[in-house]
């Protein structure tokens, strides 16, 4: 039984499972970014991650369903405004349409997510259930991943900028304002995390749920590569690419 | 079996229930807006109301978090700015508490709800999950009693600002912002729930929701009736008036 880590600790801890589980370590990461992927695994990759983009807004809507305490609401709500937008500018999901466009998608394929990988599905839901289900505190943590997203992002936009002539700055337009937001989230919630995790076992699931969450988009990645990539075993209903050599 | 209803016949059925259940027609409103509500009986009023405002949020966001219409949940958005605020507006539960601070109830007892009837813990409970567990269209048509709330909120503060020293235009703040925001969100509502209810099972849905949802507002005050009016049977634990004569 270890006793309360202090907050520098605890940072500390949680940096750690990022540097282990954190996805810019899967090898489809690698692929993406350094101009390996055919376009037919950018594409599925792009309609995919649609799914993760469509769905935060309903899990962000259920932890503020959940949540009794106005000024956490109102600091919540900036995350709805982020991805659905407002009458005059459009949100996250909106500019990943961009992309999905950009890349010659359909996008009633995509809004419909009816070509989903079944573990892309899966594995968003198992997050919004988590959302749902779990404690308030393991709610908001769930959302640390955030604190390690504007490096993968920066990595991701270089690197497809660079190695794919069919990627513009315009089809990145999601990358292009997300850091700013993420690092203002993440921000927010370590130090909300680290105030009310007040007991060892609390920080305990804050640790946990992080892990959690790398599985999650970890879990999203591996679906996408042994679809896509190796052995290439796209799964029944799935998205099938057009240079698919399958 | 009837057919479908047009939306004209609709929004007449639905009339028809506003006009024999809405709660306007309680006698603890007829007391409270005539003038003839000891300041406890107020007091007891505004600190159990205080309930429902707080959970309005939650009830708002539980919607978001199950909505995958991004332009809906756009609208239904504006209902957690009007009742959270943001950091410069006051929302509409703040509002609320400058009217118990202006009865003179203590604000950590309010916003505790400690005090609360337990009839009204559990209606505002049945109203957030409905609003959770029932199908998509019956959440948004739960809030179809705006139809008729600015009416009543005219009534209540005409009434109360007639007949209470005590009660003054700032203390009832919350009612001056309220009838455009209710009006607005009504008329949304009213129409998204004419489009989408497409058969006459899912209208009759429409219309035994509003009943519910009356329900709901009807007993809130049955309960305070019958704690603080006649028999004037205070639930154990519940707040006491300094003014009572129990």
């Amino acid at each position: 039984m270890t006793g309360r880590l202090t907050p520098e600790a605890l940072e500390a801890r949680l940096r750690e499972v990022g540097a282990q589980r954190y996805h810019n370590l899967h090898p489809f990461h690698r692929l993406l970014h350094s101009g390996k992927c055919s376009k037919g695994q950018v594409q599925a990759w792009a309609l995919n991650r649609y799914y993760y983009q469509a769905m935060i807004p309903l899990k962000d809507g259920s932890l503020i369903g959940r949540c009794d305490d106005p000024a956490l609401r109102r600091e919540w709500r900036k995350r709805l405004e982020d991805h659905d937008g407002d009458d005059t500018h459009p949100g996250g999901i909106e500019r990943w349409l961009k992309l999905t466009d950009g890349l010659g998608l359909d996008r009633d394929d995509v809004v419909s997510t009816r070509l989903l990988l079944p573990a892309t599905r899966f594995a968003v839901q198992a997050y919004v259930h988590f959302v749902r289900e779990r404690s308030l505190l393991e709610a908001v943590a769930s959302c640390l991943t955030e604190m390690f997203s504007p490096q993968i992002i920066s990595e991701r936009m270089a690197g497809m900028l660079a190695n794919y002539d069919y990627i513009t700055p315009a089809t990145l337009a999601y990358f292009q304002k997300r850091p700013p937001q993420a690092q203002r989230d993440a921000t927010f919630a370590l130090d909300w995390v680290t105030r009310h995790a007040r007991t060892a076992e609390q920080q305990q699931a804050v640790i946990d749920t992080l892990a959690f969450k790398c599985d999650v988009l970890w879990c999203m990645l591996d679906a996408l590569h042994h679809a896509y990539v190796s052995p290439r075993l796209i799964p029944p209903g799935a998205f099938v690419p057009a240079d698919s050599d399958g």
